[in-house]
C-alpha cells in the first residue's frame, strides 16, 4: 500500500507535492471560534455536520469548541469518526440496508448514537438490532420542509412516527429532523430567508402537533452555512447542524459576496493545491488539479487571492488556467478554492494542515470514501 | 481502519451494500476481448490507459489480453500499478515536481518506465534522476494535436525536445505522444472525425520532421475510445490508448446512439449499485448515490435498462429518482451508469464483479485517489 501523503511535519509551503488539500490554519480555527460564538449566544447546541470535513480530528476541534457531538449522513462514516474518537453521533438520514441497520446498532455499543426515521416499517427494523445488541438508539423524525428529498411531509404525518418510536423498545424519541438543504445556496438573501421561514414555521407546527399527543421534541435540528442566523434566532430550532462554514467554498463565497450577510463572516480555509505543469502557450497555463482534485456539480475551482489569471475548465487530470498577461511559470504553486468542498473533499485522503509557510498539521480524511 | 467492503464473494447482487461500484464481468470481458480484436486485426499495439479503471487486476487483465502495457497519468497512481504487478507503465503526462521526478526514476528500478515531456529543461531533471538510479527512462515528446492542454504545438517545436531526449544520459527518446482528448465526446461524427484527421496529419509531419534529424518513433501514442478506429487506420498511429471502452459511460452511450458509429461495440459494464432509500412521495424517489457516488461533470447517472424512471438530480448523499407512475418501492436496487467513468470510480475504494448474479470477483481499486 502507498501511502501518498503530500508533506512531511516541517515541510515548507512551497515544497508540498500537489494536487493536495490544504488548510489555513488559522482561518480553520477563526471559522470554529466565531461559530461556537454565535451558537453560545443564542444559547443552542452545536451538533457540526462531519460530511463536509469527514475528519475525527476535526470533529474533536469542533467538540473541543462546544460542540456536543456530530451528525454525518452514512453508517460508514459514523463508523469511522467513532474509531478516531468521536462519541456522540447522529447519521442525520435514513438507514434502510439490512446490514446497515446491524452495523448502526453495533456502533451503539462505543457511542452515544442517533438516527433518522420517514418510513414506519424501518422503526420495526431498528427497534429489533437495538434489541440485538442491547442499545438504545435515539431517534429522530425527518420532516421534509422544503428541501424535497427525504423525510415526511410536516404536521400531521410526523407524529404516528414519534408515537412509534417511542413505543418500540430499545428506541428513544428524541425530536425532529428538519433541515432545508434547498435554501443554503439560494443567492437572492429575501429569497432564502423566505425558505427558512416557511421552514420555521412547519417545524414549530409540527413540534406542537408532537407536543399534543404528548411527545416532546427534546432536539429541534437543522440549519446549514447559508441560513444558520435564521434558524437559530427562530425560537424553534435548538440545535444547529452547520458543517460548512468551517471551511467555506466558491459557492457559498459568491452567496456571501452578492448579499454581504449572513455568511460573511466566514473565510476560505480550504483550498486545493496545485502546479503548474504545463506552460507551452502564453495565454494560458495547465494545473495539474483537474476533475480528479475537485468535484464541479458547483462549478470549478476559483484561483485565491488572484484576479490576473482564473481557472477556466477542468479535463480529468489538467485544469486551464487562462493566463491574459503571461505571469504564469511552469512549477509555480497555486491556491484553488474549491467549487464545493463537501464532495471535493471525498477525494482525498489527506489534509494538510499549514500555518505561517510550514506544514503544522496532517490529518487524515478519516471517512474518505465511506458511503455505506 | 474500516475496510468498508461492499459485499463478499458469493453475496448475492440483491443483498449487497450500497452505494458501490458494480462490474458486469460478462459485459466487460466482451469489452475487453472486442477491442483486442480491432488492434490485433490492424496490427498495432494496446496500452491500456489505466486512469480510466485505476485497477492492478483490470490493467493485468487486458495485459493478458494483448496489451503491451499500460499508460495512467500520475507517478503515484503508476507506483500502485507497479505494486499490483504491472511491469510497463507510461505515464502519459508531465512530471515537473522534484519529488515525483524522483519517485518515477526510483520506480524504473522495478518496471519498464517511461514519461512525457514538452518542456526543455524538464529533460534535465529528468535525466539527473535516472542517472542517481542508473535507470533508463523512456521519454515520449507530448504534442498538442487539438486537445489545448499540455504539450508543444505538432511540428518544428518537437524536433529539439526529441534531440535533447536522445543526447541525455540515462534517457532514450521513444516517440510521440499525440492524444486529442477534445474530439473523444465530440457528438457528431463527422466533426468528430475531422479533428482526427487534423491529428493525424500533424502527427504525420511531426515524425517526418523528427525523422529528418536522423530520430525514429518507435512509439507514435494517442487515441480514445470515441476515436481508436480512425487513428487505428491512420497509418500513423502504432500505439492505441484507449480506457474507457473498458466500462463505457454515459456519456460515450450518448455518442454511439447519436451517431452508431465506432463506439456501439462496446457495452456498459460498469454502474453505480444503489438503493431506493425514502420513498414518501408518490412521483419520486431518493436513492442513496449522491455527489459522493459519482462525477457529475458530464452529468448525472442514467438508470439503466430503465425508462419507466429518470435519475434527475444529486445532492451530497441523494440522487432524486423521477417515478411518474410511482412504481419504486424502498429498499429497490437500482443500476445507474455513471455520467463519466474515471472521475467517478475515483471514488470508491473497490469493484464489486458480479456474474449470474452473484459476486465473483472483488477488486481493490489500487491507485484511487493517487493524484500526485
Amino acid at each position: 500500500m502507498v501511502l501518498n501523503i503530500p508533506a512531511m511535519i516541517g515541510t515548507r509551503i512551497e515544497d508540498i507535492d500537489t494536487p493536495c488539500l490544504l488548510i489555513d490554519l488559522d482561518a480553520y480555527e477563526r471559522n470554529i471560534e466565531r461559530m461556537a460564538r454565535f451558537i453560545n449566544k443564542q444559547g443552542l447546541r452545536h451538533r457540526a455536520h462531519a460530511k463536509t470535513h469527514k475528519s475525527a480530528d476535526i470533529s474533536l476541534d469542533q467538540m473541543e469548541a462546544g460542540a456536543v457531538g456530530v451528525c454525518c449522513q452514512k453508517v460508514s462514516e459514523a463508523e469511522a469518526l467513532v474509531h478516531g474518537g468521536v462519541r456522540d453521533v447522529l447519521v442525520s438520514n435514513e438507514v434502510i440496508n439490512p446490514n446497515m441497520i446491524e452495523r448502526l446498532a453495533a456502533m451503539a455499543t462505543q457511542a452515544k448514537v442517533m438516527v433518522c426515521v420517514d418510513d414506519i416499517d424501518n422503526i420495526d427494523d431498528l427497534s429489533a438490532a437495538a434489541k440485538r445488541y442491547n442499545v438504545e438508539l435515539g431517534v429522530l423524525v425527518e420532516i421534509d420542509v422544503g428541501a424535497g428529498r427525504c423525510g415526511v411531509a410536516p404536521g400531521e404525518a410526523a407524529v404516528p412516527l414519534a408515537q412509534k418510536i417511542d413505543a418500540a423498545p430499545n428506541l428513544t424519541f428524541k425530536g425532529l429532523q428538519s433541515y432545508q438543504g434547498k435554501a443554503q445556496h439560494v443567492h437572492d438573501y429575501q429569497e432564502r430567508k423566505g425558505k427558512i421561514d416557511e421552514a420555521v414555521e412547519q417545524t414549530r407546527n409540527t413540534v406542537d402537533l408532537i407536543g399534543k399527543a404528548g411527545l416532546e421534541c427534546e432536539i429541534v435540528a437543522g440549519a446549514g452555512t447559508g441560513t444558520y442566523e435564521i434558524e437559530g434566532t427562530s425560537g424553534v430550532y435548538n440545535e444547529l447542524q452547520c458543517g460548512s462554514y468551517i471551511f467555506m467554498d466558491a459557492d457559498y463565497q459568491r452567496i456571501a459576496m452578492d448579499d454581504g450577510r449572513l455568511i460573511d463572516d466566514f473565510e476560505n480555509s480550504l483550498f486545493i493545491y496545485s502546479t503548474v505543469m504545463s506552460k507551452t502557450k502564453a495565454e494560458k497555463a495547465i494545473c495539474d488539479a483537474g476533475l480528479k482534485a475537485q468535484s464541479v456539480d458547483s462549478g470549478v475551482a476559483m484561483v485565491f487571492g488572484r484576479d490576473d489569471i482564473e481557472y477556466i475548465g477542468a479535463s480529468d487530470e489538467h485544469g486551464v488556467i487562462k493566463d491574459p498577461e503571461n505571469v504564469l511559470k511552469l512549477g509555480e504553486k497555486l491556491k484553488l478554492v474549491p467549487g464545493h468542498c463537501d464532495p471535493t473533499v471525498n477525494i482525498y485522503d489527506w489534509y494538510i494542515g499549514v500555518r505561517g509557510g510550514v506544514v503544522e498539521r496532517i490529518l487524515p480524511v478519516t471517512a474518505r470514501g465511506m458511503c455505506l
